[in-house]
């Protein structure tokens, strides 16, 4: 087994250390986010660092890049207060990773990479037509995160859309039958393969499989 | 295509709705949070909110339920600044499902679900010596999200632990092939299926497969 130190990490060329540091921490829940600015204007951008806040009241936070490097969406969400994020299927994988090219904010990336908008009565940002499973928010907070000027976005959900033969009797998502893609690292993406549900573990109970 | 309200989906049966909105959000990837109190006493908690947060600095953040709900891995952190994030592959699956498990904090988790604690000089928290993907963190910043009483525990990667076979000439590490699992929800876990990796996205060229 190999031993990287901090140091050593640290003397590697950028691009190198970014694609290593960007894979160790596992698979990620890619997905489409879509907003719109006042005047209408849609925006779509790839984010890789959505994750679940809590679910009641049902709560998702996303990773946003410093300002300079990645002003559109959050731009458009702090202007609205709303957004959507769709998930990633292999019919359109690689317009989904086009999304994340740098496009002046006056390019729609819908138009741009070929995907559609679409919108619901309530809700002023567009999600992805093509998407099996998507989901609006409003926002709720923005946390700074001052040691490398990210930010943790957070919003609570106000819709959900998908094909809902996906769903289990307990409530559970099957995203495997959605052919939902996840990612690793900056370029690098997958489906799944299930390995198996567990029962709710408890102390000296070896937990049953529920699937 | 089936809709979802927030009004709906606050209706529903507590269980229901978790799995529901824990699923939503995407594959996750799942790990083992190793720490030790003062005395040396060794925790192991499961977590699938892992988010990477920067490059350079190496930073990676995770979410932390309230404190009533998941004492122990917080504490332990909070007076050692040290941790450490095991990925889990399928020979060990179910001992780690088993890390989720409500035990006492004089229980050490390695003990009763049987995975092997495994030490490096300079971190005072133990590895889980059965994975072969690994890295050691000193915290950074906690951050506290008062929308729901949990928190964004960010640390500073320290030394990285893997097989040194799965680093690609660029950097990246494939998980893939070190059978890393990922999850979905609460319970469900998975294997991966590759699909593609891309070249770095530009306006108006077609992104190249480079793998």
């Amino acid at each position: 087994m190999a031993t990287f130190s901090n140091s050593l990490i640290q003397s590697w060329e950028r691009f190198y250390r970014a694609n290593f540091i960007n894979s160790l921490t596992g698979f990620k829940s890619v997905s489409l986010v879509g907003t719109a600015d006042k005047t209408g204007q849609t925006n779509l951008g790839l984010f890789s660092s959505i994750v679940h806040i809590g679910s009641d009241p049902a709560l998702v936070g996303y990773i946003n890049r410093p300002r300079n490097a990645a002003p559109h969406t959050l731009a458009n969400i702090e202007s609205t207060g709303v957004y959507t994020i769709n998930h990633i299927h292999p019919s359109y994988l690689e317009k989904a990773h086009q999304a994340s090219a740098k496009y002046p904010a006056e390019v729609s990336e819908f138009d741009e990479i070929g995907l559609t908008t679409e919108f619901e009565k309530t809700i002023t940002a567009p999600f992805v037509k093509e998407s099996r499973v998507k989901y609006a928010l409003s926002l709720q907070e923005i946390i700074p995160i001052p040691l490398n000027e990210t930010y943790l976005v957070i919003g609570k959900i106000e819709m959900v859309k998908l094909e809902d033969n996906y769903v289990s009797p307990d409530g559970f998502i099957d995203l495997h039958r959605a052919d939902t893609i996840c990612s690793n690292g900056i370029d690098s993406y997958y489906l799944t393969q299930p390995v198996g549900r567990f029962q709710y573990a408890r102390p000296g109970i070896k937990p049953l499989r529920i699937d």
